[in-house]
């Protein structure tokens, strides 16, 4: 927990193309954080989609953010458009060096790790790129929020409200996360039991797999061509 | 549930100081809905700030939005501003009357009110407003989510993705709805037990009612001046 009285400078990476409530459900947790900044950056101050369509615009280009206290990664499809972007991967990894916490969610792990970050770390991301977490040496864990040291992963889409909670709760103790928690009314009543791959319907999952196999394998081909500029020994097997 | 090869028209009204999740929320389901369209509409086609400052464009203006098959209404102190928005409230029920859904979200749920469309109608709210409801002629339901023939009411803010879900079920069936969930990575886990009034500490809880006090006394003003308007009848007790 940080001193109540240091200030806190929080923000998010908005992309072209991200998953909305990667950044939306973390927005109503992190903008409630007492005694803080949070705002949302993005390549240009311009307005962007999520990859439904819902337009967002970033208070922020990336080069006028201050050194962060809390960056929040967002993940989506669109996130394969910088994981070889100099600027955007620069950016990570000088503002997670200078950061107390990194918060990543979903496929956002994918750009913190394309950015170096994740090697030998405990980490978690959307069930549909989970095999591709060790292409970037990092220790994956199936579970929705993995915490390891100063980090905090959120593992797909909606998982990022539960792991702004416990980071919230990190940053300013456990009462200020259950206020935030009670305003919110997030006291969830998910209408199916359908939200994992090991709970939903087996012809469900299979139809879902499908459909992301696309962007999956691309997601992979890049993920390996970063693991080779990166220098991550991989195993034979999993280079087949 | 709808035939599958009928089209649907969603949409959402968008408007300056909402509470941002009350629409995101949502619109993580809504956007994913088989065969439909999904556009989100403000007063003007400007982009507007939420209640913490998040910036969202709307796709198109009030005028330009056809008949909605399903009309989603969101909350956040905002709302207030629109109770006595003659365009707004207009909108909402011209809408209303030919949609085949309606969705009302938190406080969204005294726009409709004031839009005269709650009489008898069985409802919910956020908890902060929940004493609110009679005003506006509506059977107060102390649920997350509640279905009044072809209306489904969400609670506060979170509670907009339950209730969604639900809408998806209803529309284009449970395993459609299960399809959106496992993309969603919907399997909650919060990390406290404080979403609720009922389960939240009772000094949290109590914090809580007084930092909305103030804008909860203007929202009663607001509702028993609409109910003097609207000519609902108030028991003489909730009069004082």
């Amino acid at each position: 927990m940080i001193p109540h009285d240091t200030h806190l400078q929080i923000g998010s990476l908005l992309f072209e193309g991200l998953d909305q409530i990667d950044l939306t459900g973390p927005f109503e947790v992190l903008s409630r954080i007492p005694n803080s900044t949070y705002r949302v950056y993005g390549k240009t101050a311009a307005p962007v989609r999520d990859l439904k369509g819902l337009r967002l615009t970033p208070d922020a280009a990336l080069s006028d953010a201050p050194q962060l206290d809390v960056l929040h990664v967002p993940g989506g499809f669109g996130q394969e458009a910088l994981m070889e972007d100099a600027e955007v991967l620069d950016w990570i990894a000088r503002q997670a060096a200078g950061a107390r916490s990194v918060f990543s969610v979903c496929t956002g792990a994918l750009l913190c790790g394309a950015a170096g970050l994740l090697r030998g770390r405990r980490a978690t991301t959307h069930w549909a790129s989970f095999h591709l977490l060790h292409l970037f040496g990092a220790i994956p864990i199936n579970e929705r929020v993995v915490v390891d040291g100063n980090w905090v992963f959120a593992a797909g889409v909606t998982a990022g409200i539960d792991g702004a909670l416990r980071l919230a709760a990190e940053l300013r103790g456990d009462d200020a996360a259950r206020a935030i928690q009670l305003y919110m009314v997030y006291a969830p009543e998910p209408p199916f039991d359908s939200g994992t791959p090991e709970t939903a319907p087996a012809a469900i999952l299979a139809q879902a797999r499908q459909s992301v196999a696309g962007i999956t394998a691309q997601r992979e081909a890049t993920a390996r061509r970063i693991a080779a500029r990166l220098g991550i020994a991989l195993p034979a097997v999993a280079a087949e």
